[in-house]
This record gives C-alpha cells, structure tokens and sequence, in this order.
C-alpha cells in the first residue's frame, strides 16, 4: 500500500485552541504530485454505550455547529495522559450521574479522517449504580432514557443524527440480546 | 429545550481553507455562563454503501490525520449548491468507477457535532453499472469488495476504523436481506 501513503514536505501551525489545533500541511504524493491537507489535530474521545433495565441512557445537548439540540450517546474528550477505560468512567458518571459496574471496549474508530485526528474509542457499561453527575462548566446536558428497540428502529428510520451514537449502538447491540 | 440553548454573541474568523473554515464563537448560556466555541464549518458530504452481487465496495485511502490507510466507504464533499444525489452520484463513480441504477437515501447525521458542522448524507446504491473512475487530482484509492456478512463481522470486531462507514452500513443491513 505504499503507493497510496503520503509524505509530508511542510507544516503550518494556524491554531492552537483548547479543544482542537489547526495546520496546513504540504505532501506529497507517491507519484510526485504535491498537495496541502488542513488537518484538526485533536486528543481523541470516548463514547459510551449506557445501558440499564432495557434503555439506553442518551444526552441531549444544544450543539452550536449543528445549531440544534440533538440526542446522543454520552461522550467526551480524553484529559492529557488519561487511560481511555478512565475516561469512560469519568465522561459517564459527568454526563449521566450514573457510574459503571462493568466497561466493555467496543472498538474504536475516527469520525472525520480526511480532515480529523480525533479518534473515539466506544465502551458498552453495564451494572449502573447511582453516582453523582457534575457536567462541564459550560455545558447543559438532558438524559433521557430509550428502550433498546426503540433506539435501534430510530436509528434506521434516521432519525438519530449522531454518527458516533449510531456507530458505538450498532458495536454494542451484539451484546444486548 | 430553551435551557439547552446557546446565543452567539460575538464570532472571531480564524482561517479559510478549502475544505474547512475554523472560526471561534463566544456564546452565551441559558443561565448567563459565558464560554467560547471553536467550530470547524463544513460543507457537508456524501457516504455511499454501494451493494454488487452480495458484496459491498469499499475503498482504501491514506488518511494523513490517521496517519495510515483506512478502509472505507466512498464519500466526498458536496460542492457548492450540488444537490445531495448527484453528489453521491458523483462520488460514486469518482472513486469506484460504478454508476448507481438506485439510489436510496438513508439517513444523515453529524460526525463531530461538538466541533464540526459537517453533516453527511447516506445512500444505499444498487443495480451498479460499469462507468468511470477519476479521482481527484490528489486522491489515491484502491477498490476493494467485501462481502456483506464480512463487513458486518469485521465492524462488530472493531476492525473497521470510521464512523461513517459504519454507521451508514448499519443503516443500510435491513435493505440487503
């Protein structure tokens, strides 16, 4: 496959916010043709897949780039250093105030790989106690709660707009029969 | 849903690039917090899960953010004003050299909405006809068939490592019993 890889020739810095950094990179291609990416560096994520009784415990949250609320699974960025088991624990128990007696890894995958670093690694949790939710100073989350088949025939009436929902409910239903 | 909601109240541009624009918003909360958003803009985009003879054809693609070669489905960005089924249309034979004889639309969702507004439009293609490749001008991809029950056991290993192939595939399973 090394005819498909590319090489990087050049590197600008644009950004550095705090979610997210921005550069421009010259490649070039195995066959000489030289082009610029614009790349999102970011950490990397966690989504988890909470289930209890049946449901599945879902956020909903304003999303400014969407410009609407939408409905998804709990999830959020890896701290610096964080294992990400540690992190679905956290983002979990944050979003939801429920903590995990059980962390399955799903799988991971990236949502946006032609312009994204960000990877987001899926866990499954199971065996919810009650814990204590304490969401982000600047972020204003709802749970609700949706019966597994309910979610999974939203999901194929496209009704869930949410590509890591969608992705980590689809790794995780194998295990919910 | 009002207590969810964010008002903008000032927008700083950052850069303009040509697949993405970042720029960082200051937003106002419901309960008066103050905070910044840094958010990608987008066009948008197409995925396609083209089905031929009971397999399913992807394609293999270097993803500099990835730093490696990702196994995909065929998607693209939408060019300005371009309705969503030419784009996939387009895509389609762009990079697999097949033109769809059915296009069914499946569903749309967002794969970084807490950062990006890239939304993506997913299509089932059927009754696929030879037509004609050509990839961008700094696009390599290689064609690979898979078949469909091998695809579905390669996401629920966790073998395939983008969102929007998997999501998109599971919305299209109850069409290709």
């Amino acid at each position: 496959m090394e005819e498909l890889k590319e090489e990087v020739i050049a590197s600008e810095e644009i950004f550095r916010g705090r979610i997210l950094h921005l550069r421009v990179d010259k490649v070039r291609l195995a066959d000489g043709t030289v082009s610029h990416r614009e790349i999102v560096e970011h950490r990397g994520a966690v989504c988890i897949v909470p289930v209890k009784d049946g449901h599945v415990l879902l956020v909903r949250q304003f999303r400014l780039p969407a410009g609407k609320v939408l409905l998804e699974a709990p999830a959020g960025t890896l701290e610096s250093g964080e294992p990400i088991e540690e992190a679905a624990a956290r983002e979990l128990e944050e979003e939801t105030g429920y903590r995990a007696g059980n962390l399955l890894f799903l799988g991971a995958f990236y949502v946006a790989p032609g312009y994204s670093s960000e990877k987001i690694h899926a866990f499954l949790a199971t065996e919810l106690a009650v814990g204590e939710a304490h969401a982000d100073h600047d972020e204003r989350l709802q749970l609700v709660l949706v019966p597994i088949e309910d979610l999974h025939q939203r999901i194929l009436r496209g009704e869930i707009e949410d590509a890591k929902t969608i992705a980590s409910f689809f790794m995780a239903l194998p295990k919910l029969a």
